[in-house]
């Protein structure tokens, strides 16, 4: 575990604790089988992130009602979950989180009906805030989520895919979550305008970050450590931002060669590393780190208004996270 | 057409139109693909009954803002619609009102996406409202329909199905959204507590009737007026009450031969009538009538404290079209 991991980890540990308890607990009236199914994927290890982000952001504005809180931070995880059930549903995924895919362990009916519950359950939590503006960034996070990800499927082995419309894409599928939970956080705290939008900012550009830090892992990194097969997107036909720059800026037989392989949507190891290395020699990989870095020093920026605050460590250190997975 | 429906299209005529018109304009601002593929089932002749229901409900409790009003009121025929969308990739089914099922046009990934995306459209206009208790409404619907269609799915083809189980299936995946409907209804009307209770009430019972009518017209209409396959529901396990009934008093070789041809899940259309005069014979059908005149019965007692306010008439009609359907 790197070092920033490991803080990271150690400030927010008994936020994680009481994150964990909200999950099960708020999945605990519901019957065995989407308890099942749910839990599947929701207690497979995954990091938290957007609840955290979320308990963070309310404690930097003052909240103290922390268990509480995090009945309503488990919001962002449901929907996470729900929005990963029927990606793999529609992607035909095989694994996550290293584990086999819900669709596989029970049917992709089970699995669509499951997302549709988290959904659903997630929502009855926003309302429980009592806060119209909670459930209108809600409303506008499923509503922006389900068109960045039917975007995406429209854009599938799309190989003119440009770069706005990739991370077009990526805000509406990654970025309106991770700020959403931001604003959120700030909303239920009774946070002033000012500091609504700072996180509001700071959440955007840090999911930004993630998503391409994502991408990138895609092709840096090996299956196991990632949990599922290397080279995932490539093999869906998603184009990723290292791929769309490397294509725009390769020419003659590099170009032809990737082209072809990319429209196979096929490939041995070998030709996966020979596909990185081209990737890399145009540009692609750099590109896509700078841009992340970009993102990532906005998202810091954006934290600056609330000066030395001790709470603004974790969130601070998170986004140096986001790029140290990329970098 | 009956004079029934006659009598009620007729009373009901603009209200259709601003329903029309509100279902195209609040999809208009999204892009051509999630248009098309909600269009497809939205505007293939659909009854528009459960937007009718909020129209007349808030009419009846005094609300005249009608254009507004049936902005709201699209929010029910979208979460109906998501529902057939997404029911009809968990079910495979081929046909949906007479045309080939979205997922069958497009692919099912598509089908997923667009049915989320209508979900949160749903949400997105809720919270417009301003209402808390609307937003509580049509969260607590999506909760109980998704779990409604989860059970229905664990019930799959099981024969000891119960009539119980049943009716709380019916309730969750039907009911919940026909009540619901009614009132919201009542809320933007800012009715009483007392005439929002009688409307609730009225819409659970219409839709445990129309629920029951539908379950029986699978086994008493032809193909051709159903718009898609009759014997549709036992061909994919799913066991509604005229067969549940039917195998509940059957016995001997009858009960044998019904059992095991349930439990094939295939037949000839021979089979299938020899089926339907089996479940006549043992009482299915009549019983489900029964059951379906005692909700509708129910439903117009909810009415009674309306009196004879002019704008209840509709309301009634609805409720005895529910029952003529399966008569």
């Amino acid at each position: 575990m790197t070092d920033l991991k490991h803080k990271i980890l150690s400030a927010v540990r008994d936020d994680l604790t009481l994150i964990e308890a909200a999950l099960v607990e708020n999945l605990h009236p519901q019957f065995d089988l989407v308890r099942q199914v749910a839990g599947h994927l929701l207690f497979a290890g995954g990091k938290r992130l957007r609840p955290l982000l979320m308990l963070l952001s309310a404690r930097l504005c003052g909240y103290d009602g922390e268990s509480r809180a995090a009945d309503y931070a488990v919001i962002f995880e449901y929907l996470h979950a729900a929005t990963l059930i029927h990606d793999d549903v529609v992607d035909g995924a095989a694994l996550r989180r290293g584990r086999q895919a819900a669709h596989h362990v029970w049917d992709p009916p089970t699995a669509v009906l499951t997302g549709d519950f988290l959904l659903a359950r997630s929502l009855s939590l926003a309302v429980r805030t009592g806060l119209t503006e909670v459930m209108g960034v809600i409303a506008g996070i499923t509503e922006q989520m389900s068109q960045g990800e039917i975007r995406q499927l429209t854009h599938k082995g799309d190989l003119t895919l440009t770069e706005a419309r990739y991370l077009e894409v990526i805000r509406c599928k990654t970025a309106v979550l991770f700020q959403g939970a931001c604003r959120v956080g700030a909303l239920i705290a009774g946070a002033t305008k000012t500091h609504q939008e700072a996180l509001d900012s700071y959440g955007y550009h840090l999911g930004m970050a993630f998503q391409m830090a994502d991408d990138l892992l895609d092709y840096t990194q090996e299956s196991a450590v990632l949990g599922k097969a290397a080279g995932a997107d490539l093999r869906e036909g998603k184009l990723t931002l290292p791929v769309i720059r490397a294509l725009q800026k390769a020419e003659g037989p590099d170009k032809q060669w990737m082209t072809a392989l990319i429209r196979r949507g096929d490939f041995s190891a070998d030709e996966f590393g020979a596909l990185v290395a081209l990737m890399a020699r145009y540009g692609g990989i750099d590109y896509t780190r700078q841009r992340a870095s970009e993102h990532v020093r906005k998202a810091k920026t954006s934290l600056e208004i609330f000066g030395g605050a001790a709470s603004v460590a974790p969130l601070r250190d998170i986004a140096d996270y986001a790029w140290s997975r990329a970098s």
